[in-house]
Order: C-alpha cells, then structure tokens, then sequence
C-alpha cells in the first residue's frame, strides 16, 4: 500500500472529521496545511520543494546540515502561534526556544545560539511580553544557549492574535555524527524517550471553550542533555526526531517514508499517562496523534538497545522511555501497531487538523 | 546633548503625529514599538537586552556574529509584516530574502544559507503563496544563496493578516573583516549608495485609501555584489547598513549612539527621486525616515572615499552613490544637517510609527 493511499474508512475516524475535502480540492489555505499531516506534506510537495528545489531542503531532516569553511553546522527554524500563550507548564517563550533546541539536538549537533523574531499585535501587554521573553531566556539558560539576535515587528489590533515568535538556531554538528531521518533501517529498534501526548493535551485543557480539570502539565523541555546521554551510552543511533505537532504517528510515517521502511510498534509498550488517556477518549482524539513538546523518537541498532535505554531511563527526561517497536523492510512507508487487544492496524498519517495553533 | 532627550517641539513635526502619548505612559504595545524609532529602541531596552543580557546581542548590530569551531559566522532574523504583500517592484517574498542578505553582507559576511518560517491565514490565496515562494528562490539565486530550511503556520481567518514570513540567515564572515556600528571612528566620510526613501513611498502608493498615481517602485535588492565590489576597492570600510524602516535618519542615529561619534550630513548631498520628494511634500512626510530596502550608508576612513565610491557608482545598485558627510567627535550620539537653505538642523530619532507595516 502506498503511503498517499487513503485511508479505509473506519480504520482511523480523524480522516473524515478533520478533512471534509478531497486533497485535490482547494486553491486557499486550509488549517489542515499547518498540521504536520498529510495536508502538509502536499503544502511542502505542491510549493515550497518545487521553488527552493535544493539538496539540503530536500533531505527534509528538521534541521538543515551545512558545511561553512569545513565546519559543520545544523540550522533549524520555528514558528509559534500557540494559543493560548500561557498554558499549564510554559508559556509560548519556553516553547520556541526549547523546541528549536530540540530540532537541532535531534540531528546530534550541539545547540549554541538562537535568533528570536517578534510579531505583535497592537495592544499587547507589555507585561505578558516580558514574562514571555523572560521565560525564553530561562529556557535558553537551562540548555545553555544565548539567544543572540532578534527582530521586533507590530501589526495592528486585529491583523495578528497577540504574539507570534519565530525562532532559528545554529548548532555545532561533531563529523562523526549522521543522524538523519534517512537513516533508518531494518532492525532498527525504536525508542521512546516518554509519555505522549502531554503537550497537547495541556494545551486542550485550557482553551476557551473547552476548559477541563487536569493536573495535566505540557512537557516541554529541551532534549540536548538526553541526547548527549543517549550518544555517550552508544553511537548507533541512526534515526531520532522530536514528534511535535501529529504526534509520534505522524513523525513514524515521515520517517518511514525518508528512510523507505516499513515499522511496527507495540501498543502495549506506549507509556500514555492515565490523564491524556481518558482526556483522549472523552474528547475523541488519539493520543498517537497528540504533540509532544518535550519527548524524542529514536531509531537504534540492536546493540545500542540496553545501553541507549539504560542512558535515557537514568536521565530526567527520559524517566519512562520506552522501547516501542521495530523497523522491519516489509511495507516500506507503512507504520503497523500491534493492538492491546492482539490484532493489527495500520497508523497512518491524519490528513489534516486535529487540535490547531497547538504550538 | 543626550541623544535620548525629547527633541524640541518644532524641530520635527513628527512626533506629534506619530505618538501622543508620554514616553512611559504605556503598558501595552504600540504601532510605534515597530516602528524602528525612539520607541523600539525603548522596547528594546527595557525588555528584550535586560532578559537575554549578552554580549553578542548586546552589540546590537543588525547581526550577530558568532564563532563556532574557529570559523566567524554572521546570524541575523527579520520578520516581514509588509502591507500589501504586493508592491510595485517586489512582494513580501523578495523583501524578506533580500532583508535577511543585506544584514548579513553589511557586516562584511558572504551570505549562504537562509531560512524561511511562513505563518499564514486560513484562507490564503495558494497562487499568492507560490507566487511569493518563487520570487523568494528567485531573489536568492540572484544572489548566490539558498533556503535550506523552513516551517508553516496555519492560524484561523482572523488572527493573522494573509501572510508574515521570518527569515533568518547565515553568512561566512573572513577574519580580517570588523565592520560594526560602534566602529564609526571621527574623521569618517559617509557614503549613501544611492535614492532615499523609494521603498516607502512605492507602499504608500499603493495602501488603501491612499493610492496614488506614480512610476515608484521599491528598491529592494540584495547588496552583496555591492559590498564585495565596495571591499575589493578599499578595505578601510568601519561600518555599514542598510537603512530600512525609520530610514536614514535613524540607522545614523544608531551609529552615532553606539560609535559615540557625531555625524554632520549635507541636506544637498542627498539624493532623493523627485516623485518620492513630491510624494512626501503632498503627504507630510520626511525622505530621511522613509525606508529603503536596497540602499546601504557606509563609514569609510578618508583614503578610503575616492575608490570606494568609484566602486559604488559602477555597479548598477550604487548608481546615485553620494559622498554625504563626515563623522566628528564632537556632540556624540547627535546627528545634524546642514540644511540646503544654509542654516542646520538635528536630524533626531522619531519617537514613533510614520509608516506602519512598511516591512
């Protein structure tokens, strides 16, 4: 089966909620281009990849690996329109620099420095602006970035939601590390550095309309000193992203289809916490597809199982991390998941908007 | 005088217009705190340097230069609010590519690599999207760079005007090179590459309510050719940049405050279109704080000024390049004009917004 394939109906109830359109028909932008499914993937495939059409664009890594004067860099970027600003655990500053962190660390490189754009509405408070920028630089402190450089634009009242902020990043990339979502091949086993769905379902709990009682906290946080842990236990990671917006399904499938693989997971082996869970099936969604802000995916040789696991239950952000599934050479582009109940399914990608502006 | 001191009511008709308000008679954001101004320099101060706090950013120039491994990168973002997105001479996508190279390439960097974070609202017209995705490959391979990395938002019809792209940027920075706006040293000629003010006046002719008839289109351009051939012919160039929003007036303003320098410039000197002159008398507005996006003003130590000039007047983006005025050391941080009916006046910071979402 194709990946683009759609999907049996019945198999995943998302498709028909969230897309009532067939793909081919639209010509505007819908709020499913921003979803990190399958809307998306078309957005990037239809627009952006034909125009910039370059190798590096190409490798569709979260992070772009540069070489400048023989010295290897990672270059990420980000932008945060998440709503509401403030939100159990964070606030939208923690997230755009702790989520450009994650997607330089990711590749192996070290973060060093971020640029932070800011586009204000008119009216904003300025109080809100500077708890937001004070807790960017916490964020940026606790990972041991600066950030160095940064834009400042306002729109008027009504032209903007309150606060938007793109951040970039540089980090050094050491030679011997190649850790790309290319990379990842049969018998590769899959870790998971934690409990999915965390950050969404925060988010979920506090928007308007919606409000639910939860202690519930988004769990972002930057991933650089776990991946430094995971790469000292064991340098056979092929693979690793932070599955962010779509969730670990959607982050599963893009690997699989850069790296031409097929992947099984266990549903049994998913550490969910028992608060996501029953927000999920109150509210209908799964928390396959829910964003984490604060947790890694990575794809390891059978050898670096046992030391990499052992690195990532020992370090706090990886308390109840996981070894989930494999990758398999059957099915290359499919994500199957072997059900509690025993059978079969397949996780595919959404093709459109689960929980919109969730980071 | 300090050049924070309130400018004396007559001397500049603008900061009536433009903010009503007392100085520290605001808790909220202000269209004025975009405005590259006495306002966002206030922002600037008392939010952003206090919390982030370094010596990079503190530098304050319109990039960051960093040093990774030994090699000297340039690191500078901008986001882009402009309105409309299509302009006589450009849209959105060739200001925001060309933005980004000029603030690496003033610094003395060759630009490289860019990246490009797209936040649009639901509803956006695909065409406009690919309409402005191509001009930006098309502005980059103009200039020798690439986008390499990126990321789309999608917010809801409402909370976002159309389109507002981030871009940030990369550059290689040779070792001999320290152009910086607190190098400008007394005894420095001031070099301007060619016509103020055509890229605000080219928006302005076409905004809403206000349209009127001319042949104005933007400058926007990418200025590396320019100051590598401006290198080449003489290497003692202290510091450039490019005068975008508050225009001239303002970028000399910043320097004269960071170089702690004076600076006299000779309103004569000043090469102005006539329609973008006739188009300010008719709007109330003053050339020297209207933004220019393909326009650099340099500080070149005396020896310097034939052959750089020279170089400046053969390329095609330095045409109209005119010798300006000179640096002094004395009244630091103040900027005057010797006006064209001989008398003169100090040119002062804005405290707001002439022209908002000019960018």
């Amino acid at each position: 089966m194709h990946p683009d394939k759609p999907a049996t109906p019945g198999i995943n109830p998302f498709h028909a909620m969230t897309c009532p359109l067939p793909i081919t028909d639209y010509d505007t932008v819908l709020l499913g281009h921003g979803s990190g499914g399958r809307l998306s993937g078309r957005l990037l495939h239809d627009v952006f990849l034909p125009a910039f059409d370059n190798p590096l664009l190409a490798s569709l890594d979260d992070q772009a690996v540069l070489d400048v004067e023989g010295t290897r860099l990672a270059f990420t970027t980000d932008a945060f329109v998440v709503d509401p600003l403030f939100f159990p655990g964070g606030n939208i500053g923690h997230l755009a620099v702790n989520g450009t962190i994650n997607d330089l660390c990711v590749s192996g490189a070290h973060p060093l420095y971020i640029s932070a754009a800011f586009i204000l509405e008119e009216g904003f408070h300025l109080d809100d602006l500077r708890q937001i920028v004070l807790s960017m630089r916490q964020a940026a402190d606790a990972a041991g970035v600066h950030v160095v450089t940064g834009d400042t634009k306002v729109v008027n009242k009504g032209c903007a939601d309150k606060l938007f902020i793109t951040t970039s990043g540089v980090g050094m990339l050491p030679g011997e590390r190649h850790i790309r979502a290319s990379n990842a091949q049969p018998g590769d086993q899959i870790l998971l550095s934690g409990t999915l769905g965390d950050h969404g379902m925060a988010i979920m709990s506090c928007r308007e309309n919606l409000e639910f009682e939860t202690s519930l906290e988004s769990d972002t946080a930057a991933l650089n000193g776990l991946v430094e842990a995971m790469l000292e236990a064991h340098p056979s990671i092929h693979c690793m992203r932070d599955p962010t917006r779509g969730g670990l399904a959607s982050t599963l499938n893009e690997i699989a289809t850069h790296s031409n693989v097929g992947m099984v997971i266990d549903e049994n082996r998913l550490p969910i916490h028992p608060e996501v869970k029953g927000a999920c099936e109150i509210l209908g969604l799964d928390p396959l597809y829910v964003a984490n802000e604060g947790k890694l995916v990575a794809f390891v040789a059978p050898e670096a199982v046992a030391p990499v696991l052992d690195a990532m239950c020992a370090h706090p952000l990886g308390q109840n991390a996981q070894h989930i599934g494999e990758v398999v050479g059957e099915q290359p582009g499919m994500v199957r998941m072997r059900t509690a109940v025993g059978g079969t399914r397949i996780v595919d990608l959404l093709m459109g908007e689960q929980l919109p502006r969730i980071c």
